[in-house]
């Protein structure tokens, strides 16, 4: 197949990222459906222009004319729809996704697909703490990572398509990854600064704290208004990483926490000139 | 005394707090007089006019003529400057502080001082990244927390004409808390969150890690740039309630990590409920 402004996409769930996938593919002149599950969020979708049809029932006709699907669900539920309605899908259709994390949604999609569908595994890094196709925005694409993690079943073309679709969408930088490599890179960036802040909310209750908070308390818990569902099941789904990010900083708070106790001044300004040096190359680049 | 603006105000210390401690006052009117260390940083408060005078050296004609003497010094510099130089002080003087530690400071240069000089203790709480004068700018207070910590040795009088002071600054919210409270709370919400910053920084060295990054990461690591000097003796300084911080932190990050190790989804979406509630709660208010 080839992508270009004939091609026929469907994005199965409107949420906030299938939702900005739409809006920014319908803006490029692209020609987008959607299936979802509620109807109110596809009359938004339709209302705002975001797709140029859709509807809420697993309507044969237009998952069978779609050549590029792109799946939008919570990982547990992606895989449960290719299980069960991988049938409907047109021949030598190719299908990506959003999923973040990587290992655990890619080998069980690729081993049970059809031979004559291919999957190719992407990941936008543009999250937003709401969720909601009311939230979708496309242009918090622009300057954000994008992330295709191919395996030896995909095929180059595939992999060359899924990159244009992330340079449609406006990202800043399309890498790619194993997925392996994905999960370990997001277990630490993403998922263990999530853990951070929900466990920052959890462990202190003195009353009125919230009155003497300045902007480091805030940013360090920004991420703690978190989706419960999505994250519980994306926490799982990469456990294995996931553990291994909170042992190592755990590891290292021990460290910082003996010199602190030991009054060890000289070993605390070590690491305290490092984050500070480290952190530099994490800046922003300026667009 | 009074607070006026005919007050003879001198700031000691023209770091960027002293530097925006006298913008802010120079700007409202008041009379601010400066001792700093180096010569460039008050050639530097001098033309931008942020003080009427200033010097280098200890004054002793400077000193005995200022009112209300504001140290905005490291934590042990302003002991050893109480301890050294008290005897320069003009009678009936009143004295405060920017510390952001508070029973170390408050009982020592309690203990120590002269009967006819009065300290009362306060902590502006609008931090910087940068340090150094050149990066003062009054505009920090407005929207932030200052917070007076007297004891059983202040007078009603000064305890006023400190909070006075907040609001000449603009601060927005003005309160007061012994120093252990506050101990406590900067402890949690300060300090803590500073540790977490720098070991994040130091606990994976996988290279190109930065070419991934998101906002989330981002915004957990910014206070990871941070003044190695000041920052390890504020630590030490306080660190019965700090080592009490981490240790709650610890033992909730070790609960969540069990959860996850055990999938135990309802545990963690339960948490992560609270987590997104309760931050609610920490908002910045709307101005």
């Amino acid at each position: 197949m080839k992508l270009n402004q004939q091609t026929n996409i469907l994005i199965i769930g409107l949420g906030v990222i299938g939702g900005s996938y739409a809006a920014g593919l319908t803006r490029a002149g692209y020609h987008v459906a959607a299936i979802t599950k509620e109807q109110k969020d596809l009359d938004y979708a339709l209302e705002k222009g975001m797709i140029a049809r859709g509807t809420t029932t697993l309507d044969a006709e237009l998952i069978g004319s779609a050549e590029l699907v792109i799946f939008a669900l919570y990982p547990t539920v992606f895989i449960e729809w290719i299980e069960q309605n991988q049938h409907l899908l047109r021949p030598h259709a190719l299908i990506t996704d959003v999923t973040g994390v990587k290992s655990g949604v890619v080998d069980k999609v690729q081993r049970c697909l059809r031979d004559d569908v291919e999957f190719i595994a992407a990941h936008p890094m543009a999250g937003r703490e709401q969720s909601g196709i009311e939230f979708s925005n496309p242009d918090v694409f622009s300057g954000a990572n994008y992330i295709v993690t191919p395996t030896e079943r995909n095929t180059e073309e595939a992999i060359a398509i899924c990159k244009q679709l992330g340079e449609i969408l406006g990202f800043a930088r399309i890498s790619e990854l194993t997925p392996r490599e994905h999960d370990g890179m997001i277990a630490f960036l993403s998922q263990l600064t999530h853990c951070i802040a929900v466990c920052l909310m959890n462990c202190n209750e003195t009353p009125d704290l919230e009155k003497f908070t300045g902007d480091s308390f805030r940013d360090l818990t920004r991420i703690a208004k978190i989706n419960d569902r999505m994250w519980s099941e994306l926490f799982i789904m990469n456990k294995q990483a996931l553990l291994e990010s909170i042992d190592g900083f755990v590891r290292e708070i021990a460290d910082f926490r003996e010199m602190i106790a030991s009054e060890d001044r000289d070993g605390m300004r070590e690491k305290m000139r490092h984050s500070t040096e480290r952190r530099s190359l994490f800046d922003k680049p300026r667009q």
